[in-house]
């Protein structure tokens, strides 16, 4: 038993200059990238690491359904996965197609189980199998979870880690990223997080690949403690603290008790 | 040379019901207070501490000096008036009165200067002169201060700090603290910051103090190592963290790049 959903046509409407379009008018070289997920006010993704919170109103689940219809992929990183084992998929109602999970996953912490909801959803044809991006070398993989991955519909892409960030865990460069999943044939991405992922992906030598940003406030403060929207801070020339991203082309839509921001990190 | 700001009616209509009423339905007992401030998507106040930081746009400058040209009282923290040494004044077109600034400074850390900004303006008779709300007892305040502060009308408040905050800082109990205002016949107080100010009275124990709460949000990442809004974390009696507060009665109000949020913190 599937729960369906409902975005409603006008809300739609707001979004659609915000969504990569069927047709783009030029040959892109990489995927529309969509950085979107939803925050208290201060800036936290949810009270705790591993804690799921339930942040933004019921109407802010179908936006994001519907923005997850209009992506044919949708990223997150590893620990999202396993603090949430997330579904993964589109539950909005006349979706024509699945998005393909992407997991970032450097070091292979995830060690998929077919009780894992994403492979349950895609035994049920409800959605697709991820795509798994890791550090791991193809010949260093398990067996037993490439063939499980595999009869799924998924699989493994080794990438190499070509930074390492803080605490020395391997990252991946997300031009890399957006070129392996360029190749892949997926022409839109919606990064979703958590927040590595994000705070990664919004550093200045990234900015050029994302294409449009849409951020769900939710009117609460979660406090001290959360896992928390913030790149790091950056300095001019002189030492002196600059703004980490400003958004240009920015909307506003209050959408329940939430506010849901628009925006592009650049013109 | 007085630069005047104006504020948009329509704005200020939709702003009413989140101000203190003139003429109130209930004879209060203590004063009206209204939270107000401006932060970036990741809820800073500023870059860094001390760093004074243009977040928002404009017409938000006009708004604050139209609410606080609805206030009787004006209160920042001692910390926000050595950093930014503002006007604390009214500069709306068609003001009535001045708002009375108030400075929270427990441990006497403001010595006031008769070229400090808000000296110069009471005697300019372009605003008032502030009240020191002072852990410092009143025989051992300076005497040089306290006549400079005279001259110009205002005056120390001498109160006791009922609690430590972190690092051992002497706190005053906001109880009190409103309590001695309204004694000042000080019926609406706006507060304004800086950091620790609000979030000491975000803390669950001060909620039934705050009558609205307006903030401003800047579509811009300020990054880590910035002066941040976000109360102490809180646990339910299970241990499991909890929001630390919820806003109810919530609006929203695209204003120019930014959104004001008006809300509640009890119903």
């Amino acid at each position: 038993m599937t729960e369906l959903l409902t975005f409603p046509a006008a809300s739609a409407t707001l979004l659609e200059p915000r969504l990569p379009q069927p047709k783009p008018s030029t040959s892109p070289s990489r995927p529309f990238v969509t950085l979107t997920f939803a925050t208290s006010l201060d800036s936290s993704l949810s009270l705790a690491p591993g804690v799921r919170t339930r942040l933004s109103g019921p109407g802010s689940k179908a936006m994001t359904h519907y923005i997850r219809s209009r992506h044919a992929a949708i990223l997150i990183g590893v620990s999202t996965l396993i603090a949430d084992s997330p579904s993964l998929n589109c539950r909005i109602t006349g979706a024509a197609s699945q998005p393909r999970p992407i997991i970032i996953d450097p070091h292979l912490r995830w060690t998929p189980n077919p009780a894992d909801k994403v492979l349950e959803l895609a035994r049920l044809g409800h959605g697709l199998a991820p795509f798994v991006l890791t550090g791991v070398e193809a010949q260093s993989l398990p067996a037993a979870s490439v063939a499980l991955l595999e009869q799924h519909g998924g699989k493994y892409i080794p990438l190499a880690a070509t930074s390492s960030g803080p605490s020395g865990r391997m990252r991946f460069d997300w031009h890399v990223v957006f070129d392996v999943l360029f190749r892949e044939g997926l022409l839109s991405v919606m990064v979703e997080g958590g927040g590595q992922i994000i705070n990664s992906l919004l550093e200045p030598r990234f900015h050029a690949l994302i294409d449009s940003i849409i951020v769900t406030i939710a009117p609460t403060w979660l406090g001290q403690g959360g896992v928390v929207v913030s790149p790091s801070g950056i300095r001019d020339s002189a030492g002196i603290p600059i703004p980490a991203a400003r958004l240009s082309d920015v909307s506003w839509h209050p959408f329940g008790e939430d506010v849901v921001l628009c925006g592009k990190l650049h013109p």
